[in-house]
């Protein structure tokens, strides 16, 4: 079975005020665009593989399947390495990333609920990030930030959060300023939710585009993230756990500084390194 | 500043083979109804808190207004406990949970893309479960299942994703059968599509309900993965993190048995511990 892809990207990793280059692997997330009949229902983020599995499955939760007897055929791009032996694959497409799931006439159940999509409208990372530039523009260099504020910043945020990560569920986002003093914390078990409710705050105040300010997140930063981050207006990102590739495409492409792995005295850095004092 | 709740439940927890029963706190997540000029727009799962936040820093990400001075006010529920200075906003709706955006005439944008959004279709998670009955019967109880073999769990999974648990960005989801042998591992960069994967590898293979199965994810189990899961009829489903508020009220309706923390030799049951051998 094909392994979901790692892209190998070059990256600046921060240890104890040491900086070294070094290269680094990041997963692999790309837009799917899921038809049904051929009309358009959803676009999801997900890792490339198995897009056939991860088609059927979400319309199998949604309820607009019961059995794979409710499928005729699936349409795939024309590069996808699928077969089925269950459903005929037809690979047709010649663009990839896309899965069309064509129901048998007495399935043919229309989703009554809305269905679970992302933001984004391409079918490929390159795309999505073309889409987002007729909206958005490069992040300014604005002021250099000393990295050596960043490592403390978790821990700020931990204590923010206080009883409530007890649960061990609550996602946080906090807003700092360049002095590493936290300005806005948000909770939510939803990372994103989290997000949307520091910009939300800032829209309220009249604070944006937040240009001098810095957001850390718990957990990953994937591509709805980034996004939401750079329209913000936020120059730097850090996250604790890990970047996706389209993360990184989106931070080199719009001068974002995304910073990840932000555990302990140390941290890597995946796009707008030139914002960090050296 | 109101904090998120965090609900008191009663669990069972195995440590090194002995079961104790404790208290323990979950992270609240209920949907939100998000309403746009009175239509209604997408439906978020969220942990209630600073909605007015929310929905702005929402519809600021999807490019719906650019300052707050394209909307006119907004209308939320009865009992919410939100004000601002910047904005009007009026305590209308009778049940909970809803936002209503009025945009200025001038604003009025209608989102071009397509709004992410939840499978849920409730306005709280009673209504949600509610919902969740027209479709779904509670699991049956089956076999009893070996509380000793889920510690093991984790290295398995954990062994499966072999060398690109090295980007740190990758989910995983493991089918195991009742003896904890792996059947199917898939990776994604998003939770719920490695559940998908998995769904749809065994509606392929024609073999739905998975009720001799056990499911165990990385990271924390929220809504959609336990609707998911129970969705496939899978009797078990142990998370690595936390589950949420709304997750265990849908393992107890459906009779799910439900693991959390499942780290070392120690994890926590939130609901169908009767599955489980004392």
């Amino acid at each position: 079975m094909a392994r979901p892809a790692a892209p190998a990207v070059t990256i600046r990793r921060w240890t104890s005020g040491k900086w070294a280059e070094a290269p680094d692997a990041v997963v692999t997330e790309e837009p799917l665009q899921l038809l049904l009949d051929g009309e358009k229902l959803a676009v999801v983020m997900r890792t490339p593989g198995q897009d056939v599995e991860l088609a059927l499955g979400l319309l199998f939760a949604e309820g607009i399947i019961r059995s794979i007897a409710d499928v005729t055929k699936l349409r795939v791009s024309a590069e996808a390495d699928e077969t089925e032996k269950a459903i005929r694959v037809e690979r047709v497409f010649v663009e990839s990333n896309q899965v069309d799931i064509v129901l048998a006439s007495k399935a043919r159940r229309k989703p009554e609920r809305s269905m679970l999509a992302s933001s984004a409208c391409g079918v490929c990372g390159a795309q999505v990030i073309e889409d987002l530039r007729r909206d958005l523009a490069p992040l300014t260099a604005g002021d250099l930030i000393d990295p050596a504020i960043l490592p403390g910043l978790v821990d700020k945020l931990r204590q923010g959060q206080g009883v409530f990560e007890r649960t061990g569920g609550l996602h946080a986002a906090g807003l700092f300023d360049h002095g590493g003093q936290l300005v806005h914390l948000r909770e939510d078990v939803g990372r994103h939710n989290a997000v949307d409710k520091v910009v939300g705050r800032l829209l309220l105040d009249g604070k944006l585009p937040a240009s001098a300010h810095l957001l850390v997140v718990s957990g990953r930063a994937g591509y709805e993230i980034v996004q939401k981050s750079i329209t913000a207006g936020i120059p730097l990102l850090a996250a604790v756990g890990a970047p996706s590739s389209l993360a990184v495409a989106l931070g080199r492409e719009f001068n974002q500084t995304l910073v990840g792995f932000l555990r302990g005295d140390r941290f890597n850095v995946y796009s707008g390194a030139g914002r960090l004092l050296r």
